[in-house]
């Protein structure tokens, strides 16, 4: 098992000489490094690139060269200059029942992390949640978001722009809608500052997270209202789409999949599964998440949702960036007569099962754990599927972690684990 | 090559009797699924578990079982209940020069990505920063941050427990350090809200990451002001720490590795690699990043700082979690006579060359090519080049988009990349 | 002139014996001070609280006592426990040339304040405005708001409360424009956050502020809500109005009247009355207004947009605490071929024209300097005005500071006006 | 009692020749406005210019010219072109007892407002809070800050001003202090975005709200640092103050008084006073001010704190802008055994009792109602005792509005005051 040819037993070619002399090429500038799959088949290409950088950098890269994902596409699709891979450990947490429009069952949730207790501690959510009948889970808002910038020469050219776009709205749809065999426009807002003119479109993309998409049919749709008003189109994406930064608009509008997920905890739940009791895991949420968040001028109200986020979305092939949208969730424990209600609320999830990094096959294996691998019947069902099956994780990451915290588990953990 | 065990040589012994036992006590819920390390060797234990994922799913899961990394240490550090691993591919861009004070030279960046376009776009930024002379980048501020929350019993104790946690500060530093050998408080900072007081600790956490040893130190000081004070600890997060939420805490007292970088293109560069000018790359990052982001209600002005801070955190066993942080980066583009000065200043990136993912085979390869495997000398050194080095290639990846962006050239990349 | 009753000649009864008794039952307790108006006629009320107070307090309170708006009406409208008023400085700059949709013409701007140096500064701005052809201003949206907030019982009861609201979107109109003969209900949008649900009703509410309007009729909207879901009403108002906080979500959806003015400056005006130049002006705001803005969490981008905001609010009988939604305006500076292009966006506005403060006689004088005293015909034109004059009086303030900030003179000239 | 000189009795030399000719000039654009006072006596530039106003617009403003206050040092120092005042109706609120470290006993509010119910509403409030032993209230932090900023040539640049200053602490703060009698530097930081540097620096102003005091002492710093570092003064405030706008920064480090208020209500106080229950009050707080901020991406997360703050602004002539401020006022209520804790946190009150709108007579009298008139001994416990009042107002303001949005009377109430 010396190399990925071998190993993947794609029958390379592989012809040395020709090797040594692309080599030569890139030590004497005449090749650079990304133009060698034009000279090689790609497993061969990465081979070299690798052994290329070895040499620059003085280093032996021999586990970055094992894998068996399928190159040939990833090249054209997902990485330029690829030198191998990193492999991200997986875990497993659950079962957790789930109860919502798309996901309605048991389901197993794949973590790929590096963080000690984060898997443990979601599946002991997990637990929690499936002894008490099931995570209740909603889509709120669907629709993915671009939003091109504009110029305007002055404030009045900018009300004529947003009176244009308002006019022409459905000039304007079925301009985006020609740019996509899938995609539906279903809604465009225009916002001012001054002369900017932000013109934010949104899109139902169905399975596919549609961050290309909806990038493409802006394209046209910036294109008719530059040509219609004579405003200067400064960027495709004006940061009000937006995307991979924390912001209102998004908490306030929906980005990608909007989730809500919550759970009744009864006192007895709390105190076997949690170790703690209602009033305690009450009060860490109300002193943590909702006062300590306020004051440190936070947008996010949870405990960690980030890490669900990025532990599945890392291990479902999405966007990996896009963990910053589940950054901003709110969690709430209310007081009830029996126990707690535990809910999170996750405005922005911008996720799909098709496109992306979903076609990588360790990916799609984890999508296969949940089963919404590729598209849905009808479309978009698999993507909302798994858009509230991560919502679940969130709840059982934010049960899991707010009772350890409350039982003041949280050092002794990590002192057992020994995280760095 | 039919499993793990064979491909890594690691002499499994391999009991299936055994294995055939326990799996049936899986089935029967009289082993539980984290149970397994108990009862098999590790490689053994992940086998056996997703067999047993495979079936309860109904899926074949046999490329997560494609690994080369060390599993024991993986199991009892990074990971629990794992089912094997998602290969992610890695890029590579540059070399970039840097010009920082603890990275100084020429360096490819390894990305972890499946996002197409992604490492031709850094790649892209580092050439024009490379022929401009290299990033000028340096450490603003350093030092991983834990905050305790505790209940007081009004605001006229509250207000006593600032004022005690003032008076003992010595002590309290004492304390804290008394538990790691490494590591040093700089600082301690308390806020009120109501009833609940927030103890922001600060440590130099050296080349770790740090979140667990401030964690573990915050603990040993909580205890002390709850004794002192008579407060009630709550949690020994309490948010303003902040960690994996955006919050402006983070932005104006910095956490982690503070990070400033910045390079002058010339009008020659920026017509030459970046195919616009220096108009109108000003005018992008005016309109998109500062004006777009001030009416989006974002904390995040740039354009895809956490595409960046993801794929390096990710190929370089960071908490993937953390590229939160990386998005609430400010990027400016200064006009300036011989062209523009572009910078980007990202407040809180919290890296480490120890502990966490960092030991990892594939992922300390990737911190292999950066050079910065391992604790530096003296120690915290490696840390802080790594985020020299992430520093700059936040730099190059805002420097290719915004270009692309001028250029209007977005949406034609994405089309021919093909990004779902 | 010893008092208010001889001063506005009403012919006060004034009975020394019944106030000396009044007085009596203040000072035993069995008077309280709100009741005063119930035994003796207001303007004696206040004479006799104010000398209450002024005993109780060891102080003379002579000038609270001289007066001469209409005290019936106000003791019963707009302020309980009258004991006089206090006299705020009116100064008046402009006049300014607007080319509104609803201002058009040049106006005088009153401003109540008491801060050296801002009158002459607006009036300076007034002066760059006019000369270079009058502010250019658009109402970009117009609508009041309030959002109750129910709780749900669990999340799948919050979802169907959210398409209960839009299924009866009809109905709820009717029955909130049954409580007014003016408003009109002008959307409906729910948000969720776990079991709270929050129901943000927007009126258009003509020449009113509105927030009683709204306030009376989203009571109603509300009761039909709470009756349909058997969701509980918790408040009124939920917060996601957002009343007298600043809010992302007034920023990104407008509350009261949206409003953007702009001016292109020539490089004479620039130099001539501001004495600085294009690059500068431009650079105060950029480092200033945006990137300053940025780095310190602020949701104000401009210089002191709510210092023209509060003077002229309090001059014409506005609501004062509503200043803060002027707090959140986005001031921009465009370099152009000649010049600059300077513009103000001000997301919330909330202004009427009748109601509130709006009909004391000397706030009712300074909106009659304005020309929008009373009602417009149609019904809103004059609160629009008044929108788009505060909005050409903004950018009048904005443009003025930041040229004495470009010029350095700020220090020097608060040194000559000795403020505290 | 015609006009003002005769109210007055000043006496004034009133030359209606001489005035009829200064008239005629500023008709025909001879004389400004704004050099009135170099031809007259205030008294008769203000009745000139309020006469050419009348005729300019149409109008006649009769009551703007009646007031009792000393016009020779306003027209100096409060308000330039001055035509009259304003008459904001005050109502009293309290006795509201507080418990602080300077303001200690029993206090009644002087509220300047045109909001029907406020005062009544702040005073029930009062009442609550006496009848439970008084307003705890404590100060947290105190400092007026001032952040110039300015240009470095590059980041490297920039991190070199930040290190300058460190060093050269000891010079500036002489340099600062030897600017002003009576202030104190208390800190300086600087913070970095890119090429631009903020110094904020930070004064005890003792009773003055000490805006100019820090402006006039940071010109003199900005001025040594530009020297020392080549760096170029953009400008002298650079928003990382910030004054005027919401902003984190103020929020986390503080910006003039730091004030925390709370107080236990008892059952039976919540049911007497308010009408409600604790766990009602509870309710309100929680999903209003906590979960309903949270989701509108607010900066308050109080019910009407602002209110409060601007009334008692405008009635002790304090800078009515600095209203914002007390809006991002935290309110917390705490459950708890014998009732609720409720508690208010305001990070960010700018007040003194020297200099500004203080002079004011009608003002004037508002402070010694409070007995905080003029400069304090030692010099700074008036305004940190009027900070603590104000603290407790606000106090007494969220208890009675969160109990009347609990007992569901705000829209009744709102119905019989009648505002528009």
């Amino acid at each position: 098992m010396a190399d990925d040819g071998e190993r993947r037993g794609e029958g390379s070619s592989r012809d040395p000489e020709k090797e040594g002399i692309i080599y030569t090429k890139l030590k004497n500038g005449s090749c650079k490094l990304y133009e060698l799959e034009k000279e090689l088949p790609p497993i061969d290409a990465i081979r070299v690139r690798r052994a290329f950088i070895e040499q620059e950098t003085g280093t032996t890269l021999e586990n970055l060269g094992i894998f068996s994902i399928d190159i040939d596409r990833v090249v054209k699709r997902n990485c330029e200059n690829m030198i191998g891979t990193v492999q991200v450990p997986v875990g497993i947490a659950g079962p957790v029942l789930v109860d919502g429009e798309y996901a309605n069952g048991s389901y197993y949730l794949p973590l790929a992390t590096t963080e000690g207790a984060l898997v443990a501690s979601v599946n002991r959510g997990c637990s929690a949640i499936t002894q008490a009948g099931g995570a209740q889970v909603r889509i709120l808002h669907d629709g993915m978001t671009r939003a091109p910038v504009f110029a305007a020469d002055n404030v009045v050219h900018a009300r004529h722009v947003a009176d244009w776009v308002a006019i022409h709205h459905d000039e304007l749809r079925a301009a985006a809608e020609s740019t996509t065999s899938h995609g539906r426009m279903t809604g465009v807002t225009t916002y001012i500052a001054g002369t900017s003119v932000f013109v934010r479109i949104e899109f139902d993309t169905k399975d596919a997270m549609g961050m290309n998409m909806v990038t493409i049919a802006s394209a046209k749709v910036a294109e008719l209202i530059a040509q219609g008003t004579g405003a200067r189109l400064i960027a495709l994406s004006g940061n009000m789409c937006t995307d991979k930064k924390p912001a209102a608009i998004n908490g306030i509008m929906g980005r990608g999949r909007s989730v809500v997920a919550g759970i009744a905890l009864s006192h007895d739940s709390i105190s076997q599964i949690l170790k703690t009791d209602a009033k305690c895991l009450f009060e860490v949420n109300y002193r943590k998440n909702l006062v300590g968040s306020a004051r440190a001028g936070s947008m996010g109200f949870n405990a960690h949702a980030a890490n669900i986020v990025a532990a599945m979305f890392i291990a479902c092939g999405q966007d990996a960036a896009h963990a910053i949208d589940g950054s901003t969730c709110i969690t709430t424990v209310d007081l009830t007569e029996s126990g707690v209600y535990v809910s999170v609320t996750l405005p922005s999830l911008p996720v799909g099962t098709v496109g992306g990094g979903t076609g990588l096959e360790t990916q799609q294996e984890c999508l296969r754990i949940i089963g919404v691998a590729g598209g849905g019947n009808p479309p978009g069902t698999n993507a909302r599927k798994l858009a509230e099956i991560i919502g679940a994780g969130v709840l059982a990451g934010e049960i899991s972690l707010l009772g350890a915290l409350a039982a003041q588990h949280l050092a002794r953990a990590h002192q057992q684990l020994g995280r760095g």
